[in-house]
């Protein structure tokens, strides 16, 4: 028996802003499974900031989207794997697919929720330990400052660095994403990006100045971190999400960038993949802080694949607090 | 039987390009050596585009100027240093002045001409080396963009590049300096950066990209260079002289720096300060590469020092091909 699929498309590249017009949501008909293949439907799909980026050129038009989905295996002529297991995928921004086992990863429910898999479990967690940890090499009782820090990456960094110890400070786009930094992630000190002056809370946060600046924004974010910077200070790269969207006028770079020199600080940019031999250490690290209550997540959730671009064009205004996720169908 | 000693001081802050009216010219009085101490004549001092930046604050106002200089002991009433022994120090700016011994290091005029001690194989030297090898991880093979290639630390980046069988691009200010990086340093590539458009060039270079871009410049410069990035690519970055001079408008900064995230690109500040433990290698290496003729070096050399401001400045015009000194007495 044959499914129908919707699956998201790029029609058109963004230019700015993602606009609806951009995306358009196409009905495909799924075949059964042959032998030796699985049928998935998905379950969660993630969008993420990195994803903009992908747009410019990587991902051709008119062409389902990809990016990281957990889906469960509704149907199984493998016997790898049986009818019943969660699996994740790069098969995300459409609602079933067929896979023969080679681009699917089962996943263990019991260790914790199956979403999370796509935020503090998955690639936004391990981004921000890699990032920290290895890129950043993050010491314990150091001063760390994390941009976007109430998003899926940011708020994992901040409280990795809380369990190393350190003193964190955090900026987000509003007062109740502050209080939240405050108050569940514990941060030293946290303020609100759209309503203070960047450099004078960071003097105010870290009057010793930073050792480790954990970069999601870019643009007035990071101008304001470099001036802050202690001598050999690491601003592991992570994200500019200030920049993804420019279109003519392009976000001015920092102008104060020559003070690397003298205070022989460290830009390094990076993705999730420079960490993937990590992962079985990372898998331990984090289901076993996750089980001590001692580092906590948040997802931002809506509902149906009609949802996804909105859930996509919500990441630039600040609209997710955490994970941001689009639920495909129940569980 | 005293003696009188011109030294330059600094009267006021620069703002913008440094002016005459921000030095003056003072006369001292130099007492003859005590016991222990000596009297050493400054033959030549250095003026460096690092200068500038101390000018902001660290260096105090109505006081000499400091900077390495290299001198001949005249007089001496120390058992270490014998008369006519040649010493480098941080005593420059000044004709003469007295030493216990503790601040002058001699050095060895028949491994090079003792100007050399003030750029090929001192200071500038040592950042060229230290900054291509160590913080730039330089491999044999790979390609390098060295800005103001003919510059102290440049040529000398650039000529290092060569020796380690790399593809080598430089840029220049004129003509007949790319002429010269191009027919005594056998650059690989080299352009007049004030004539020509720096992506376009280096696209030319360097079809396949940059390993390495062993920054001086910024600005522009920065802007291309990270264009062109390989993946894990590295920018030790040692100067950025086109923004040093700042005052109301500083230089704007890279508006792609988010392309590090993707290429992993990492961007290092460091001061020579970083690699003196390296220089007994250093000294090894280069003058053993000067006998065998590998590496060329030049020098620019303004005489007296009444002329010493005029050379400052010239560093910020492009005035100097090689090194700029200042001869302060006849050897």
């Amino acid at each position: 028996m044959s499914l129908i699929s919707r699956e998201v498309h790029l029609k058109s590249r963004p230019v700015g802003n993602p606009a609806d017009s951009n995306f358009t949501i196409i009905e495909r008909t799924i075949d059964p499974p042959d032998a030796g293949e699985v049928l998935v439907q998905n379950i969660y799909m993630s969008v993420d900031p990195y994803m903009r980026g992908r747009m410019r050129e990587a991902w051709d038009l008119d062409r389902v989207l990809e990016g990281a989905a957990v889906g469960k295996v509704i149907k199984s002529n493998n016997k790898h794997f049986k009818e019943g297991t969660y699996v994740t995928s790069s098969k995300s921004w459409r609602e079933y697919f067929v896979s023969d086992g080679s681009n699917i990863n089962p996943i263990d429910p019991d260790l914790a929720p199956v979403s999370a898999y796509l935020g503090i479990m998955g690639m936004p967690g391990l981004t921000a330990y890699g990032g920290l940890l290895i890129t950043g090499q993050l010491k314990e009782g150091e001063t760390v400052f994390v941009s976007a820090a109430s998003g899926a990456v940011g708020s994992v960094a901040g409280q990795i660095a809380k369990i190393k110890n350190c003193r964190v400070i955090g900026s987000a786009g509003s007062d109740e994403k502050v209080s939240h930094l405050l108050q569940e992630y514990h941060f030293d000190h946290a303020f609100n990006y759209r309503s203070s002056n960047i450099l004078d809370e960071l003097k105010q946060g870290a009057p010793k100045g930073l050792d480790v600046y954990f970069e999601n924004v870019g643009g007035a974010h990071l101008q304001a971190a470099i001036a802050c910077m202690r001598p050999h200070g690491r601003i592991p790269v992570c994200g500019m999400i200030a920049t993804y969207n420019d279109s003519d006028t392009p976000t001015p770079g920092p102008t104060n960038l020559s003070s690397i020199i003298y205070n022989r600080v460290t830009l390094q940019g990076f993705t999730v993949n420079e960490f993937l031999d990590k992962q079985p250490q990372f898998l331990h690290d984090m289901s076993s802080w996750l089980r001590d209550g001692k580092i906590k997540y948040q997802e931002t959730v809506f509902a149906g694949i009609e949802k996804a671009v909105e859930a996509f064009q919500g990441l630039f205004s600040g609209v997710n607090d955490g994970k941001m996720l689009v639920k495909l169908a129940d569980d």
